[in-house]
């Protein structure tokens, strides 16, 4: 029998109570597809600093580059652990050793979920490039603490970052509906947004199947709210894709639905998948989470792996859970409701 | 009689359309309320650059300097001009030579508009940073064309440029509800917006009627979608402000009813009113742009000068015109038709 091996990295707060419901979901879909899911857990979290110094071990990246995925709950508990060392202790330095450069969000509305916008109808797949741009960590301070401190923040845009992502998005739209809206700003960043566009317009005639347009991050964030049924791959920078996918995660009907992977296209490494929520203290182990956006996250992981059954059997028992009114209702969500009424659609 | 001096730049597209609309309101207004508006007329353009080969002439700051208040319509022609030289010759060098650092946006439904939103009960006031920042213009690209160019964009925070506009929210706050947001990403980017953030840290105690709250930019486009009668006044950066104020035009039923002031607070030169939408070179001149945005950025330029009474007796001439279903129906407004109904209702 085929088995993968699963690196689980819940993290904190409702990371663990979600990832523990995705795995539980993941397992009976593999065993109703004849796979196997070997899990082995890591307790790499804002508690595991408070122990040990630090978010992981040393060895931690290491470690993790011998599996076939891993799936992540959430990191970060600020009351006891600044958000820049839990993130950039354990979230991030994932994302980036591992060169996982595709962050991908599917934002569509589940049934019987009510969403903020009166339009019902779309399906969005969002593309953030996921290792440089704005979220580079280049910058510094000067004059520090005076009235004339300045500040400075350099985005970093490399030429085969940005092909890469566009790449993928150009392969991503040309498996759906052939249109891809491609994100900048070019208009008012005129070295690493003009660049950006520069290199969609080098890359669009390979791809005469996929028709790609460009639009201003400020109106793509209008657009999503006012036509989101005009759009289908969407392809942005880490920053703009980070708001991108935050404002898609809204227009499904919250953070409990948005689920996302972090992919390595070429397989040289392991993907991460992880709910885009955060780890929510404040609800914390009271078996409220929502865990729908960890087994979709799940189902994504097992898409990746090329588990398409199990992958579909576990997105059509999310639909009928939710279409029954179970994780629809915001406040109201039981964890364990939700996850047995998704195993029970399961079988 | 008091009188202003007002500069007249209606620009490209339907930026005349608007403007021209816009100024039959103010005209009417002024003299209902007894004040006298001197309008000059610029011809400043794509159309000018062509035939001049400049958008604006050498001399034209120091023109505009002489003025009260600048109603600009809109800038650009993309198929003539490209953004980059119509809008850097024109809109932004009048938002930087003067300074006009807080550019002010409102966002609310007007009666009888339906926004995309099922919720309808919001008043947001957007103060965007509108000199520095994201937008500097700041970087360079090297190994250009090759493989491994490389892109870099440079924010650029002033401690003096972010202490004046927090200052300016922390102003408007307490004029309203008491509550300001403030809109950072200080957990991805550590140098630019962990200084904006530090800088809101040492002002809050000197507004202590003010309750200031730190958003992280993804949760706060999620937030004006899933939540946005919880804010009140919003402050952000440049590129922050840019795209929050978009999205807060779609939620209050699109660009044709998004203002906008561009404020020097000091009085120190003058400050530009323009509605938030572009040139629209498509439907240009056809008679059906929306001049409610433009009409309203007249009123915020009548309360700028003073003008109270003639500012809100236009704001309830827009609502008694969007009340009637006049101006409300996208794809069939009516340019000559709303700016009637709106004259008609100033009485
Ligand atoms: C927690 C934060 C660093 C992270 C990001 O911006 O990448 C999160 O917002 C996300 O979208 O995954
Ligand atoms: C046209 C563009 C440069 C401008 C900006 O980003 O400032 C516009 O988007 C706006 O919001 O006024």
């Amino acid at each position: 029998m085929k088995s993968y091996r699963i690196a689980l990295v819940p993290g904190d707060g409702i990371g663990r109570d979600v990832t523990d419901a995705a795995w539980q979901v993941l397992e009976r879909a593999a065993r109703g597809a004849g796979f196997g899911l070997e899990g082995t857990a890591f307790p790499w979290s804002c508690a595991h600093y408070k122990e040990t110094g630090a978010m992981m071990p040393d060895d931690g990246i290491a470690t993790l580059r011998g599996f076939d995925s891993i799936l992540l709950g959430a990191v970060g508990w600020p009351a006891q652990v600044p958000d820049n060392v839990s993130l950039h202790g354990l979230l991030l330095p994932i994302r980036k050793a591992f060169v996982q450069y595709a962050n991908v969000r599917p934002h569509r509305l589940l049934p019987g979920v009510v969403g903020p916008l009166r339009k019902t109808e779309f399906d969005i797949l969002c593309i953030r490039e996921n290792t440089e741009g704005e979220y580079a960590g280049a910058g510094g301070r000067v004059h520090r603490g005076g009235p004339d401190e300045v500040a400075v923040e350099t985005s970093v845009f490399t030429r085969k970052g940005v092909e890469r992502i566009l790449r993928f998005g150009f392969e991503q739209a040309r498996r759906r509906t052939g249109r891809l809206a491609s994100v900048t700003k070019s208009n008012a960043q005129k070295y690493s947004m003009v660049f950006w566009d520069e290199i969609t317009e080098a890359l669009a005639p390979e791809y005469p199947d996929v028709t790609v347009t460009s639009y201003h991050i400020d109106a793509m964030a209008a657009r999503m709210v006012m036509a989101p049924e005009s759009l289908d791959v969407v392809v942005a920078s880490n920053l703009f894709g980070d708001i991108l996918t935050d404002l898609g995660a809204a227009i499904q009907g919250g953070l409990g639905y948005a689920a996302s992977a972090n992919l390595v296209p070429d397989l040289s490494a392991p993907s991460m998948f992880e709910p885009v929520h955060g780890s929510a203290p404040d609800i914390a182990h009271l078996g409220i989470a929502n865990p729908i956006a960890a087994i979709w996250s799940g189902a994504m992981m097992l898409e990746h792996l090329g588990e398409q059954a199990a992958a579909d059997a576990i997105m059509a028992a999310i639909s009928a859970t939710t279409a029954r009114g179970i994780g629809t209702v915001q406040g109201r969500e039981k964890t364990g409701e939700i996850t047995a009424a998704v195993l029970a659609a399961l079988g």
